[in-house]
């Protein structure tokens, strides 16, 4: 590994894959985000697969869970959003989804958290805004995060162009994440590739490292 | 009310006391934290009313719930801070307390949130840090909130001071907030007539306030 | 105008174009900047049209400037998006650049703040991050920015993304946005298309809007 | 050291007392915050004792500057503070203080930054709020901070609070901090005792410590 100021700077995959350095993120896989996807068994049947590498190698890992704010909370933003993306012609047609509490909130069965995991909600979509994923990590002396999850290009692309704001790696699953706008896949793929800051990989080269215990 | 840059700038509870300007937060009314006030059943009676008051008045009303992290995630300030608090000798003698979803965790039963109200849970001391709070209150246009709950000393203390940074007027309502620490109640009080930025007042003074629609 | 629990939604660039819900945010006019683009002297001119059209109308003017922290002070992300955008072998090879109150670091003469404008300086890509941007405005009662600057494709993006999950409707200026990676200017607008945030415009049509003083 | 989570948990000063563990954060040493302090020279002349031993040891070094924005962009929060601080009767009064840029707002001669330190601007009292602070502490591997500076019942105790939240041990050096209300000082030190995060210590104890390299 190269070092500077004393430290040692990753570069590959191999550099931040140890349960020291590095946790696995699950992002939004619930009920009511996954059954929109058609290929959302298949997503999960993938994440599930990562997950339980990382929990045979000893790494924290951390849920994400999406949920809006009921609408009485619904502020200017808020409402121009939900109109804009129900096609709604006023506020009060605005249905409220994904709230708090609701079946369509929970994480699906397959992906329920274990003791010495945790789950943060979050009304964001990046993980890491109105959320304290940065602070546990950092506290834990972790600056990389492989992520796995439900929408690439709605949530999981803000979440890693936020997150290397804030100075983490992000290691990006190709498989292990999922969406529904082929084109915005697309941008998010090309758009890691051009900022250069994420590692892409994919589960059938990350399983084994995680799986390694030291 | 006074003016300057086009804005109304408040001065006193009249000027902020409207359900367009001021939302009600209730800190951290959690069974396991109460549970540990010998006076948790009154503050949970003062609370009760200021909530049922704003819910007549038609304010956004805004829970916050406290957890730890579970133990495997609990870095060095967090396990620094158990240790300390526990007096424990070692980190493997740190007991993990009030964990997400466990029974303590819970809001007592009497002031669960209703239709169009919500819960953030976080596990810092600010709740500003770490959670929507900001933002949601921004979106609706609000910039001031009155607070009850516990403990005032460790938590809502930092609240205000972390809250009055981001621009928010505290509103804190004396007999609706508790705690155990005499001396640290003290200084909470006196740093906030110090500081200048919170507005404190009492159930009695605020409630008819709350409960007047316009 | 739309409304929803007593707020106006804005839908249009109109509903937004007013000195007091809009700022005018002119993100790394700097001389370091611009020195590497081909076309910098044309986004000069028509971000300082903007500019002086917006000083006409009497709206808030924020400026970013962006620097690169010292070596010393370069961590593992730092170090390593440095060796990678600067294709440094080793971190002894890192050229430290765009620091701090040196020449490169200057907003170009063009567009010095006047008289209650103000710049912030940050080390971020989001003008939202480490910054206190989103303050300023929350407190001015303000929920939307139309951007001038560059480079859209590394900091503007971000800075947009950002942005919408604090709830501030986006407005950008496309002829006053500059940038260099063709196929990264591209993906920036069709993703702003695709979230269905932003507002875009171009000077032509704001600037009449941002000069008719009310 | 203590361990846990397999990492170290520092306890004592000696604990967390080394260059890649600690910055030195030097708050608010400016023309125009020191003038305001009868024993203004007395605490540059012990803040600059602390600058040089870290120096010596090859810390990092960071300093804060505080700014006031100006009047056009303060809004309601913003006005109101100025208006109680100043006394003032309207918002036309209110005379704009600690401006950027001005002679008041530069740090005092005693304390330039020397290559490989930074200045970060502020407009909030913690020094981690809307400013890099946290991710350049984060990205070094850094999670303690050494204080000196002015004033510490203004500014630096709610940063004393606000980085605990976010996870930092924060080494307050007693006789290298200052302020102006005495009432005020004695609670910040109580409370820093009773929240039980900050190690206090002095400069007798700590240079020593910060000019040891290893």
């Amino acid at each position: 590994m190269r070092r500077g100021n004393g430290l040692e700077i990753p570069e590959t995959l191999e550099d931040v894959c140890a349960p020291e350095s590095m946790a696995v993120v699950v992002y939004d896989m619930q009920v009511g985000v996954l059954g929109q996807l058609e290929d959302g068994p298949a997503i999960t049947e993938r994440v599930v697969r990562v997950v339980e590498a990382a929990r045979r190698g000893g790494y924290p890992v951390i849920f994400l869970r999406h949920f809006f704010l009921p609408k009485r909370l619904m502020g200017k933003f808020a409402l121009r959003m939900a109109m804009s993306w129900q096609g709604a012609e006023s506020a009060e047609d605005v249905v409220p989804i994904l709230q708090r509490d609701t079946p369509a909130f929970q994480l699906v069965p397959e992906l329920q958290p274990r003791e010495g995991e945790v789950v943060f909600d979050k009304t964001s979509m990046s993980a890491f805004e109105g959320t304290p994923l940065a602070s546990t990590l950092r506290d834990l002396g972790i600056g990389a995060y492989a992520i796995v999850g439900v929408a690439l290009e709605i949530g999981i692309a803000p979440t890693v162009s936020h997150s290397t704001d804030l100075g983490f790696v992000p290691i990006v699953i190709r498989d292990g994440v999922g969406g529904r706008d082929t084109a915005g896949l697309q941008r998010a793929w090309d758009d890691f590739a051009f900022q250069g800051h994420a590692i892409v990989t994919d589960s059938d080269t990350i399983v084994p490292l995680l799986e390694k215990t030291s």
